[in-house]
């Protein structure tokens, strides 16, 4: 009983969590009408909590959430899940550090996904949040599990929270739903700046070892611990 | 009676949703000043519901709205209707499934009308709204029919709800006048981000089977059924 | 008396109205900080009532409005009149059908200034409002009558209410302080999206004539009789 | 007792403007998520107060501000001061007229920045507030006094109150917090006029004589004295 009163805390918790945050979403214009979309795992069970698909923004609530296994198969919920659901399905089954994802067509990195051109790290904020450059990621259709695989197989070789799929738009993974947003709205602002630096000319490159020692600071260092 | 009483609540009703989706005109920046507007058409009945001309979007009210024939001539309103009135009143005659249009001069489909140029179909929520490329449609006059038939011509061989009409702007219809805004909305949204990719190279181009595919399944999955 | 108090009548009401127009000016963001500014002729009276220099716009309010004669001295207000008084009464004093006057450094509008090029009308909404071209003025500096000629020797050879200062933004006219702004609102968004239509090759001209029939019928029928 | 109070009372003061004036930040949009900060130093005191690091925009309150000395390190707060802290130390310790310190990586001033590109004097507005080129200072690395180091050695040959620091964002200094995000506002208002404006050719320069005209007028005589 207690845990199951548990866990119910922590999905209703988490409800209003994931609901709260699709509000960063339209703050920064990283969506229009209902195309993005976040998530969370619920720790320690194989469960995650969504956004249902197709409601627009100011529409959603705590209770509309949809609750899914980590097959994209509803366990609580009146609505359909996101249509990406199978495709986060997959990253929690197969990254089991990520506690949170996002996905969005967010304008300018969604503009270097088309072209399948990686972001390259020419910023200090980019070395601070990305540890290097944003990657592509495959074509994938929705349907199957080749987007969520294409996501899990890229991120694998990159200390990137974001990457670009091809032609589509940006999932960004953290250990927090939280942290998954900042990611989202950080990958625009830096895909943003470096496509503006890039129509006058060419950035500067950062040398490896200052990205490294950025990255190493910003992620043990800044904030409140 | 009865009958007419169902269609003063009908038309109630849409001279309410009418005047509230111009509100998603605003919010996503697709008009200035008065220079945009939605219609419904009323069903089954030779009218349509359409914004008064050249008033403010904060202006805007249920009451103030116009009720039209669909040759543009007012039958309930006590302002001029908008001056686009004659070109949506031509689509609703001759477009039968069409329940709603929108007009904007949203900026970046713009900038491609200006050119005369398509928006190609490189992103996979192109794909999933439109089908495919979205047209041009040819430079028209306003004051009599040139607007309306080269709308509903260029239409005619595309699957895209989208027309750019060169040096002008955009229409957009739907099934309903909220799928209109949402085309509109969508159209900005995707002539935004292939402008941007197309600034710094070529957007890698997407296989027309997986446009269809992607086109099949967002007409048919996506959202809550 | 009775004339006294007609005019007091009439000046509180433009403090009034300058004071809320300036809101339209930061809601289509064409300024930033204080750099911006409305003003309107007392009607039948050699005065102005314009935005007091250097006041950020949230504390704007109709009696800090200043009110001068139209060499830029202030006969009512306890502030410093903006510091474009000199300019824009200069334009009162030799253009006496003008009613309203805007200034802005708005972007893409300052962009075109910068490089001292007219926009080119190629968007039907450009022969609309602005009947042609926008026109660029000379190089001023402040602090003489150089920019108010400039201004009106450069509006004297157009149509358009709009006049890009070589530079340094734009100055607007209108029968109304409301119509100036409007120009100055519409003026911006055709320097945007005329910008945005060049940056991936050439705009389609339109036919003088097409251009002469839509300032014709836009002036003349559009909006509310 | 009394000069204990009055201090208490310049902080106190203090930490409601400094919380305040964050929100001209996010509503220039000059900032996402938590990157940017306003500082200020407490007058005839070795101290200065600042944002606390990584606190999102809508958490500041005038408590949660941080006083530290000129050193970095805290006196008064409950928080880890800032990231930038150091750095804003250091300009305080050098520069004893700067009253008020302002860090973002406000997008196109960022861009300049990533190419490593002083922004040319090509607006008046530019000549007003900046009275010449906006310059670059050094790529530098976080954690030690290099930043803080770059910024003065930078502005030290400038009369530019902004200073883009290489691939990474724009620091800028004023007699006031408050004249320092106004320099904030205003550097990245000039730094997108005129990105754009060459975008499509070359801004015509303006004489070296005319800024200097312009730059006196502006610092002696704009605004209310």
């Amino acid at each position: 009983m207690t845990v199951l009163a548990d866990v119910d805390a922590t999905i209703r918790s988490l409800r209003e969590e994931v609901c709260r945050l699709h509000a960063e979403l339209t703050r920064y214009e990283l969506v229009v009408w209902t195309a993005g979309n976040v998530s969370a795992r619920v720790p320690d069970r194989d469960l995650l909590v969504i956004k249902p698909s197709g409601v627009a923004y100011d529409r959603l609530t705590p209770e509309n959430m949809v609750v899914c296994d980590l097959y994209g198969r509803v366990v609580d919920g009146g609505l359909a899940p996101s249509s990406d659901t199978d495709a986060q399905a997959y990253v929690y089954r197969h990254m089991p550090h990520v506690g949170g994802v996002v996905h969005t067509h967010s304008t300018y990195a969604t503009a270097w996904a088309a072209r399948g051109e990686p972001i390259p790290c020419v910023l200090t904020m980019m070395a601070d949040e990305f540890g290097g450059d944003i990657p592509v990621g495959p074509f994938a259709l929705i349907g199957d599990d080749s987007i969520g695989r294409g996501i899990v197989e890229t991120l694998a070789h990159s200390r990137s929270p974001a990457v670009l799929m091809r032609n589509h738009g940006v999932f960004t993974i953290g250990p927090t739903a939280r942290a998954a947003v900042k990611a989202a709205v950080m990958c625009e602002d830096v895909a943003r700046t470096v496509h503006i630096a890039r129509q006058l000319g060419q950035p500067l490159p950062i040398d490896t070892r200052d990205i490294d020692s950025l990255y190493d600071r910003y992620q043990n260092v800044y904030g409140q611990r």
